[in-house]
């Protein structure tokens, strides 16, 4: 059995955010057994699963990546859209645009320490679509 | 219901390749509602989604990862099969191997600016084995 | 159907270890068709597909990462647990928390060279907790 939702996530400034507790409260029921697919439909933003208690840990990823993949690098020609925007692409594609999640006795079998990550790697992303998908 | 195919993607150059239509071609009918599975069957290529638009964002893609992973880099022992092999292993393993996505009204349920690109991280990387697998 | 099991991996020291047989014991029978998902309940560690021979692939993996992601770099606030906690945050995003990998033929459908790598990126990760999850 598949259910699934498209959903809009509200504006987010740049950086790593937790959006577990977002996510859920979009799913009416989670299954006895199955698995939760999570996909952002767009390329300048990311998700992925991280550390969910210290906020040290999200400000520490968007300072790196930021080293890592920098603002206005030479090697970027597609820069109309602005210094922020090519970087955002890399990060997209390096940290991915979906996650996939067991689910056991109807709650997410994620590990005490995990958390949903949205990464919005554009200065000014705006709402951010989602598609939640369950399959059981 | 699961279905599943699998299909040999004529040789690429070095780089990242919009291959969406390509895969689209390969499959029958999508279903009202489910999953598509892209799995890459090689250590030395990957699969990731990103901008379907404007052709500098490949190139930015491949000029800023050879950087990021370069060539003959001193740190790398595996070097028998060429200078370019240990380091597509790597960005092989940052990009990843398969990309899932949603598929809704017998659509790819893919953002407006989002296709499925071939990142082929070999010199002669020749053909490559995919697999695919809709579940709905 | 779907079939799901919680396993734990013995402690593996710091590095990339390839565990494909591991978990391969694990599972009583793949269906003749469907799909295999592997998720790990941890942040500072990872799951990736890679070469499955050559025994330097997984150390050039290791020499490389630790390379461009250090131990104590001071872009790093989050330091309480160690200098290699957090280069073990950013890693285990940037390979990612599970695999996904077609099942055919009542088999993983690996290409020859695949093989699913433990990504252990702290000096005493201990035990990683598995999930494994079939559906066909």
């Amino acid at each position: 059995m598949i259910t699934q939702k498209e959903i809009t996530l509200p504006s987010f400034k740049r950086g790593f955010h937790l959006i577990t507790s977002i996510l859920l409260k979009e799913i009416d029921e989670l299954p006895e057994k199955g698995i939760l697919h999570v996909f952002i439909k767009h390329t300048s933003a990311g998700l992925t699963i991280n550390e969910n208690a210290d906020p040290t840990v999200t400000h520490d990823f968007d300072r790196f990546m930021n080293h890592l993949i920098p603002d206005g690098d030479v090697l970027f020609k597609h820069t109309s859209e602005g210094d922020d925007d090519m970087p955002a692409h890399v990060k997209s594609s390096v940290f991915g645009q979906s996650v996939t999640i067991p689910v056991t006795n109807h709650k997410l079998n994620l590990g005490i320490w995990q958390g949903i990550y949205l990464c919005e790697f554009r200065n000014n992303g705006g709402n951010r679509k989602i598609v939640l998908t369950v399959y059981s």
